[in-house]
């Protein structure tokens, strides 16, 4: 069985400790924090800890915390014999200062207050050597169906691309909200169509689930919802994103 | 019991024969189409018509057409005493010209290939006469939970927020895609992500549910992501939605 630590007290790090204790190919030894508040909500999950000289010893370390910090956190283990791996989606595996460092990365949006199912969430793992990357895949395959190895290269594109699909397109959420703010139309009248747009793409590529104006190449309506905007920075979006879906369909039919 | 006539054989036509025809309330009793081809498919759901003349008298005739054929086909039930209305987001109640006209607009994006619960799509309806609102109201309430009253104006900006929220999102996703297609990765690596970031704002404010590097000013990661991008629609792109996503937190923090 392997043994695994958990160092950081964020989002991920609380998801993952609660995924890692509620599998039983796993055993969860201790999560570490600077923190003694923050790991409160940890001890239903494992021993908590928050003096570096008292990490255990495992199988792997875990480090769930902000990209700035990997580096200082990954020191505290260096010692270790077991591999050290950081969870971002944005730095290089040589971020971690180990001779068996790794990657695993799953690649979701996590936040506190939402329950998530492991099991459909792609995981990236990379590792320095092979028996790690065995490791890896033992330690992936517990908690999801779908590992996949990365290398450092792909995965700051799939980073990059996952800015885009999350953190750009909850943006644009917000212009809708906003909208309708401003109208006194309850945000709730788009919330079906979000959440319609996502599932389409679930089983089709987005070249043919595109609709809408720019896509029809309908230039009537484009220039009504421009005046509709006004001066302002959502303008300029509507007209750049415009006239990127109109390149799009331009180059590719 | 209300008998209602479907003018279109489009996506929103299509799925809309289809739900008049399984409502117990309603009575569809012909689509019309200009083209018999086109009308085949809805033969299912009740008698088909392709020569103006030989429409049918109705409660509500339900044109179900592009933008700039509205006002030409309304023109096909100009006599009728039935209620005759568009189910157009962007296009004016005027634009139908009929004494008991209105609008009829379910929020969301239709394709054939997708089924769709008629129940939780919000349906906003705007009428010329009282009488016909409460036509209206009835016809809603047979096949949807969420009936709203919206004027011409106000549908006008939901429209143009439909646009930000599905189709511009719909572009991201497709960004996230090219990503992954140069990189050779599968698009299935986010096609989680972009289903929970949708179902996130279910139950969220857009602004609670921003993450990311510009919502953390992480300003490094969007430097290196801007790198990555190099010269190109997208790296304009990306800097313009990270200078907005800053924006708005500077403001409301």
């Amino acid at each position: 069985m392997l043994s695994v630590i958990v160092l950081g007290t964020g989002n991920l790090a609380h998801h993952l400790s609660q995924v890692f204790y509620s599998c039983p190919d796993l055993d969860l030894i201790q999560v570490y924090g600077r923190n003694k508040d923050n790991l409160k909500p940890y001890q239903v999950y494992a021993p908590t800890c928050s003096e570096p000289l008292k990490i255990k010893d495992a199988d792997v370390y875990i480090i769930a915390v902000k990209d700035n910090a990997i580096r200082t956190v990954s020191q505290l283990v260096a010692d270790k014999k077991g591999m050290v791996v950081h969870t971002s989606g944005a730095m290089e595996m040589k971020s971690i200062a180990h001779e068996n460092s790794g990657v695993f990365y799953p690649l979701q949006t996590f936040s506190k207050e939402r329950a998530l199912n492991f099991n459909t969430i792609p995981v990236c793992i990379e590792a320095k050597q092979q028996k790690g990357l065995e490791v890896l895949e033992k330690l992936g395959a517990s908690i999801s169906k779908r590992v996949h190895h990365i290398d450092s290269e792909q995965r700051k594109k799939l980073h990059l691309a996952a800015v885009f699909v999350n953190n750009f397109t909850n943006y644009l959420y917000s212009v809708g909200e906003d909208i309708c703010e401003k109208e006194k139309l309850p945000f709730d009248l788009l919330r079906p169509l979000i959440l319609e747009t996502a599932e389409k793409v679930q089983g089709m590529s987005t070249f043919r689930a595109q609709t809408g104006p720019a896509r029809r190449g309908d230039s009537k309506s484009v220039e009504k919802h421009l005046e509709l905007l006004e001066q302002s920075q959502e303008q300029i979006l509507y007209k750049l994103l415009s006239e990127a879906i109109k390149t799009r369909y331009e180059e590719k039919l």
